[in-house]
């Protein structure tokens, strides 16, 4: 998607070469425009999917979600962070490991949200080891639901996230790959 | 909003007699098409205030945030919880505490987000003791930006955050307010 990565080449800043900031427009201020873009970028990849449902993940997938739903017409379900497995009941969890944060936590949906006769496409800011990906995977066959696919906003290509999932034939369609970030300068795939 | 009200009244679920579950369509899954009329009413109150940021605070507010700003055509800032001040440089914090969770947290927003030259709505799904709120406030305060005011969609008004923020100028908006569950029987105000 053009206007993304010129976007991206002209506000994100890198740190070191894994690390991309896109606060200025995507996950701490968000440019409710760009975000409307990119919502139909992801209905026009998926409209023909029967698509039921979104799910994403707190927090900065819940703004993409919302957005790209209005074209969908559907609702959103997003999934929580910290949940307790225990605690609360009839939940589809799995822990996630975040690279950023360098920590690990349990997110989870209710089952009442997910339903088997629900077609889910999962939505996310960013794709790189893919461990939020993979547990929200996981919870859509927890739920039995038909899983249409991922759409992901900026993927780092140079993480192994989006080919391992790929190869397990998930169609993830993410609207902007990072080659490389070495010394500080962003290539596209 | 009676469309709002009448929804909570249909599928709101009370849990003894201060907490209120809506995780059905604000708060886990989300019913966009609601969203929008719930941001309809926001512009319709906040039209004429000159609004250039909707600010808000992970994770319910951001979905109720984003579709709002787009009446407004403004970018959405969300301040993010569990800032760790020390390390994170340049931003406004503010601590508080949710009683639905009872812990308290540091919230904050990356200084550059918010500007002197600034007028801002907050936006939040609940009001109930007023901290996250209160909060909110105190770091638009600290960036010097212009407050227009607050968007609530739904006030516990037998709680007094409601009270005590109106009561120091601020003006809050709440598009339901509930004055008492007492036995599971919803009565707004």
């Amino acid at each position: 998607m053009e206007l993304l990565k010129q976007r991206i080449l002209e506000q994100a800043t890198v740190i070191g070469s894994e690390v991309l900031k896109v606060d200025m427009f995507l996950n701490h201020q968000i440019d409710v425009a760009l975000l409307n873009e990119i919502g139909k970028e992801f209905f026009r990849l998926y409209a023909d999917a029967g698509i039921t449902k979104i799910l994403t993940v707190e927090a900065s997938g819940i703004g993409i979600a919302c957005i790209t739903a209005q074209y969908f017409n559907t609702p959103v379900v997003f999934a929580k962070k910290g949940v307790n497995r225990n605690a609360e009941g009839e939940i589809y969890s799995c822990d996630v490991f975040s690279f950023t944060k360098n920590a690990k936590a349990c997110i989870g949906v209710c089952q009442k949200y997910l339903d088997k006769d629900d077609t889910i496409l999962i939505l996310d800011d960013f794709l790189a080891y893919g461990s939020a990906l993979t547990g929200l995977i996981d919870i859509v066959k927890k739920s039995g639901a038909k899983l249409a696919g991922a759409g992901i906003v900026i993927e780092k290509g140079f993480q192994q996230g989006g080919q391992a999932i790929r190869s397990s034939g998930i169609r993830v369609e993410s609207l902007a790959i990072i080659e490389s970030m070495d010394n500080g300068k962003i290539v596209f795939g």
